[in-house]
């Protein structure tokens, strides 16, 4: 028993958090209560208490999970290192990581819940602020390391305006269009590259 | 009596509308309350009740008192319509309305609660989505009518990486520093705009 427990574990941890991730897109931030994970597990009551702290350290790892959950395939790392270093491919690269990021809405939303708890928790904002930075850094250099067109400012602006794309596309789906959304892409990465291609 | 009454109506409505908006900032979506918004108000229990049919109802006024309260200023509008027409005064133009914007935070995080609440109310999402896209109309026009460079796509561009970078401003400040945030906004003009100048 003691064995299969200690096997047990870290895959019941995950499945806490991505029943978090759950909670925290249907019913808000205020809507997260242990009590509301378990019961989203399908575990019982009191099970969450068990492997988390308190509300702030599932919080925090809620935030982990997000980017850990949306690591880009072996594939999609295979096209920015291998790919054609040219503009079409980054706007091929930039459709993928829109699409799934899109895919994992309650990740997004859950994710977006976190961003305004943080404006009230000073110690989520550290964690999610290191989180942040180490994700444009990794974007920032693997880009650079890739010898694809674009620069530093590139990618940071190409981050800015797809977080908000997906922000529109999530929340208020009629705003744009799937089809204008692609033009967007299309768009940013065009003249956010610049150089023709 | 009956005569003052109803010339403190409508003030006291917006005061009701403003105190909501402090409480989404601080309490977040599930924290507002009639109750709540009473006692930021500084009005007795049973106040909001009278002045909003129902929880919705205050969600989607407090909507537009967002862009009411963000209306651009004379002076702003004159730069617009009047400014010289090159890529410079776009750029102060958009360091003006981020800077407008970051001015309002509690505004622009009780608005981004709404979208998130927007995913779970319909009827909040028909309205929110109403006003984005007339906002995004408005400044569209503008600035085709105003003969300053860009085109249509330059406008839902620059709209789309300055939300992202006022939500990292807000949320989690220490991503960007004021002086990177000058630059992304120097630098998405300069980019997104095209031509030189």
């Amino acid at each position: 028993m003691e064995w299969c427990q200690v096997r047990t574990n870290p895959e019941r941890r995950q499945a806490l958090i991505d029943a978090a991730i759950e909670v925290l897109a249907q019913e808000g931030a205020r809507g997260l209560t242990f009590r509301a994970v378990d019961k989203e597990a399908g575990v019982p009551t009191g099970t969450a208490s068990n492997y988390f702290a308190n509300r702030d350290d599932l919080l925090t790892q809620v935030g982990s999970r997000f980017y850990e959950r949306l690591q880009p395939s072996e594939a999609t790392m295979a096209k920015l290192t291998e790919g054609p270093k040219t503009r079409a491919n980054i706007t091929e690269l930039m459709r993928e990581v829109v699409s799934r990021i899109e895919a994992f809405r309650t990740g997004y939303l859950a994710l977006l819940e976190l961003r305004l708890e943080a404006t009230r928790r000073p110690e989520l904002r550290t964690v999610l602020t290191e989180r942040v930075r180490a994700d444009i850094d990794f974007n920032v250099r693997n880009h650079l390391d890739s010898g694809l067109p674009g620069d530093e400012k590139s990618v940071l602006l190409l981050y800015l305006a797809l977080n908000w794309l997906i922000v529109d596309r999530l929340t208020l789906p009629e705003v744009f269009t799937e089809e204008q959304s692609q033009e967007l892409i299309e768009a940013a990465v065009e003249r956010i590259i610049g150089g023709g291609d």
